[in-house]
């Protein structure tokens, strides 16, 4: 009995959450050892149907896992590699397009209609959802000059039509959204994940962006800062504090919230249910960047 | 962080519960120690602002309380008692209906939106709700015949019209309902709360009838039974081993249960949050009538 | 044959209010005579069941006539008097909102029903329908200084949701206000009626507030004046012949005039079917403040 | 004062009527000196307007009066004539159409909208409304054998859409319909105005087939009889007291009933305000027949 | 099977108009060799008709042919006539109106609805569509001085409330209109067909006005001119090039146009279903003002 | 001018069929050369968006086409060959998922997204379309006996959930569905694409099962055969005239029709649009079933 009550003294510390995100989307990038680890896509899988029965609306945009590699290995696929970065010819995207939406997207689909969700599998193709344009990586050369490079079928969003997502929301069903998207000419482009989910959360003025990570948050020598704005960030990216790949990340956050995003969270995805955590109790996890 | 773990799974148990009960409706009668004690009070309007956050439709049958006698000490009012029962005359018909719409309901209406709930409170008398007829006290004598006993203004339900529930639920108000109803003529008659509580149970083909009771169940030879049937019941009450306040209190259960209700529980007050901890979580609370 | 003819033309000069106050909010302070002689509660509670009919939305906001005082005096309360003016402590409030939240509501909730209205008794506890502070009385003292005086658990509104009006309104219930209202901070405070009722009625922009009263209306120089606005009665007020208990009930209605009510009426609801008179015949009844 | 009493009295008469009515459709054969003298014409539209306002469904369906006639005695048109009945040729059914449609229906479409009703003028042939076919008079012969009769473009309602009638009601317009059909063959058909209106009744299951006539309603030995069934009106017509054009009309009745209609009258429109006085008071007016 | 093709081929060619126009209003003002050839009949039904189908919603508003002067002359009114205009006195407009809205509106209502349609006709009398003025025909006498010619009951629209088109539209039906209307004081006025067409087209902010005529359209020069704007027609008409019936078409067409209409058309009514060519090919016909 | 009439006649010819299929459903199974070669995917993809367009509501259930043995055969997976039967292990299944949902479907979502349609792809999976369970080959071997042959992850829908279906269809978009669904055990299968089409044309209650083919439709002799229904196509089976692939294609269509399919089409998709032929032309195209 004494378990019971903490059970409901749990439970009730969710209710001004609750109360507060009801009837709010939160949008949520997933991946990294989320997307690998059995127990971690399970609890996972339960966060998004618990949000979905308490009455929030969960979007998911998930990345690719080492499953790309995978089948580029496997086909021999030459890929070249420009500066460091490998370019996405015609025969790389559709291998690309061909992991994401129809393998991965559809696993995380199954997994979550396992836990009793009603999930959807969408890519940016569907339904008109994305728009995206090629994008040249900005660079300066030895010389100091600008230089942009074309790093092949690779896209940045420029429009998001939200109403195929609006249309199922309004029914009950969970939008899983693979990062491919199109441009206006036709070509399917490969859109990196984060800013598909901040893209995609900005045009739902969504109440929340989360990026699942396989870090604890962003760190700053070594310890996890819980809360930052835009000066804080700029000013740890000038000194270096935040390096490396935490920057599109931070980036990502700052844009969705400067699109009208209310909170941007980059959390644990090793921690399980961190989700849930992040989104219903006191403490939270991880950064959050507003 | 292990704390937290635990809060999830603990929010998790809950959900095939959410899943089961989302949208039903649930009539909880209201009364005993948890309508006194201050930390009772607190988190039985805890537990129904949560139910109805979850998308659960909770509705309140209380009853009076010590509150009701107090008053008619003070009125010095005469009440005549027959076979040990006490007569309802109009002057404390007038008592009994002021101290439960006028005082208790209000009370609990204000209890609960203080807790965040939107509460509105009824008697049978609003919109229709509960028609009632004179209720005779059916009783053998001392010669074994059937006699009945007129206890004045005392009524049991003969129909229940649910609109006005219906047009509250459906703008997200919680319904609290204090047991007076008025006759055909016009008369206003005194109802006891648990049979009130499962005729609107029965009018709403509810999901559960929760009697909120100063014991811990249903005890048989002194332990708690968690299911029973009919059969079991009219056994147990053959054997004397159900038997004084217990016997309306089941009957009450099984009637509502005839007539739709899928559950009935009789579960302890006393436990705090017992109402939450009935609703969702595994093991449940008290004892089970289906 | 005559006769009937006559009858239709009757009928006949109420269709421009008909069609005037067609789907429109009309705000009625219940009390004095019309609430206690037995043919004018008949004649009141028929007019509001036609009003209703004939597509106008009442709504009934009442005092408490005489049956507060008489269980004041049968409790044997001490009530303190401060400058001739009952303190209202909480013993006090506790038998002003029994009686009139669970009696006189009641009462006129079945009065109502009986005619064949669907009423719905509330206080402005419910549905978080009123919101009030502590009034402070002002006055000048002998020295001509400007003092406060407490009056205890009396309260002003400070604002009126009228969700749950519209709620039940839409369902075609007519609600019956009791002026007792709640605190931020959860206490239950006595609200003047007529001063609820203006309230209600400019939250709700009601087509008209109408206070029935014992008089003809309002009187200048012993005669009835059929028309005034603020600045005719401004006048009255300081020429001393608008005075004692006249002078809130009309500041009541250039209140709820300002805050966005058409038209208030005070009115003598000693004549039976005083409402539907002014609400549907030519000359219409009382005084017209706008 | 007193006389605003009587009025109210008189409103209040109305009341059970109006709760009886409301939202139900009363269908009306307006024709005769109703159509024809001034103050008549008036206190119809009146009617009409009070009806609507009320929450009644009034449908109009008129006749023609003795403007067709006299168009025909303009034109010079030979009209045949056989057996005392006259043939409606091509020529003639233009003209009957022309005044019926293009001119007393809209005479009447504008009486009404000038007293405050929203008015749809509409023929059988809009919409779909009335499909006909041509009627053939039955008659005996000098020898005793069935004959029939062809009286030209003389058409019998075969089916009603009342889809058009729907659609103008919910958006609060009262339609206006003259007795002109069409057949499956495409020809425009003449229909007897009291039989389309039973038609039209019949089809929208309508509360009331009501027939204004320039008689006080069924007369038997020079006395109204003022409720009759389908046994009695059987007697009567054989017996002969129910002769000439007065067969047509209760047999129109008759069938409406038969068709569903639950109560027809047939009325003196030479009353003013007979269609209310039929409708809203006690003694009503007229012959009902059920 | 290449036959099939082209068929195809046409239908496709149509995929941009249609999608275009799906959802919006195309007023079409009827009359001319249209309303009077029978395959040019059968032609622009099936074209309304095709249109509606197609989720274009088109309105027909129509003139009235020869009729009207067939049916004064048979019934030798003797019009009067004053500077060349014949004056519309009482008699004469009782004439239009019953051949226009009891004969013509209702042919063309029948003419629809044999091919599929569910047409309703109306004149602006009815639902109070249209309130007209007296018009005054503006001139300069001999002196060169402003004179005003009263032509008796002719008039122009002064407003046009379009909710009963709207209600129709919503159902599926489509509206046919006779150019008559109703002034402040109740006189019938006749208005000019094409006007009247003009009138209804920007108050339903119609996407295109067509006026079927029996020309190609503009001839500048004798040869068909297929775009024209204010500035070019007011150019043309100075030089005298649009001269005659034709400035009162282009007017109109310009007051459509200032009042919110997207594109008017003034199309040869003689060619069989030019007004799907109109709305539906590539090439339309006759001239486009916009 | 005579080239637009024809297009309008051509345009005309549709009308009955747009007035008959308007609001319904059409099921189609694309594959074959109109998958392949570029004008017949275009013609294809344009006859989509104008069924759409045309308020009929089609959905696209596509096969694999060739690319499904390209990527094995680059993989260079080793299939095991039963009875000539290729079995589907998890290797192959993944590739044939990749390719059908994350390639192939997602080309014809772009391919009709291009000529103005909104289309969202789906499998099987998604909002839980489509379930199925193992399909064991039923065959008898050399000795006459029944034996079932295990091909692998190949599988029969057992049941259809069309909620996803219809949400899309409401808000106008066209789902466009790979042959992948799921087992209650989470295993996916692989389905034979024109049984799945037959199984949501059934469970759809579709207006039309038209399956696209390479060949003219059902040769009997080497002749089309316009007409058939389950007595000739049994007859023909057993004389051996429907032979090898066309088996399995019209017993789709049977159970489709047994399923409440109104009629089933086995049609050229080599032919330019036939889709439109089929539904908009007199003569239509191919073999109907029904």
């Amino acid at each position: 009995m004494p378990n019971q009550a903490e059970k409901i003294n749990h439970i009730l510390e969710a209710l001004p959450y609750l109360i507060k995100y009801s009837g709010k989307t939160i949008v949520i990038k997933y991946g990294g050892a989320a997307m690998i680890e059995e127990d971690l896509k399970a609890s996972f899988a339960e966060d998004i149907v618990l949000l979905k029965y308490l009455g929030i609306n969960p979007v998911v945009v998930h990345g690719g896992g080492p499953e790309i590699n995978q089948l580029i290995k496997s086909l021999n696929l030459n890929t070249q590699f420009v500066r460091g970065h490998r370019v996405t010819d015609e025969a790389t995207m559709e291998v690309v397009e061909m992991v994401l939406t129809g393998k991965v997207n559809k696993q995380i689909v199954s997994l979550i209609q396992e836990k009793g969700g009603k999930t959807v599998g969408l890519s940016g193709k569907d339904g008109g959802l994305a728009i995206a344009e090629k994008y040249l990586m900005e660079f300066e050369d030895e010389k100091g000059e600008r230089q942009s490079l074309d790093l092949g079928l690779v896209g940045k969003i420029t429009s998001v039509n939200p109403t195929l997502i609006y249309t199922l929301q309004a029914e009950g069903f969970i939008p899983i959204i693979s990062p491919v998207a199109v441009s206006q000419e036709g070509k399917t482009l490969n859109i990196n994940a984060d800013t598909m989910a901040g893209a995609i959360a900005a045009a739902l003025s969504a109440e929340k962006l989360i990026l699942l990570t396989d870090t604890p948050g962003i760190l700053i020598d070594g310890k996890l800062v819980t809360g930052l704005n835009k000066q804080m960030i700029d000013g740890h990216i000038r000194s270096g504090q935040i390096s490396g790949g935490m920057i599109p990340k931070v980036e990502c956050c700052l844009d969705a919230i400067h699109g009208g995003v209310k909170r941007a969270h980059i959390i644990d995805g090793r921690v399980p249910h961190s989700v849930l955590i992040e989104v219903l109790t006191n403490q939270g996890i991880g950064s959050l960047i507003e």
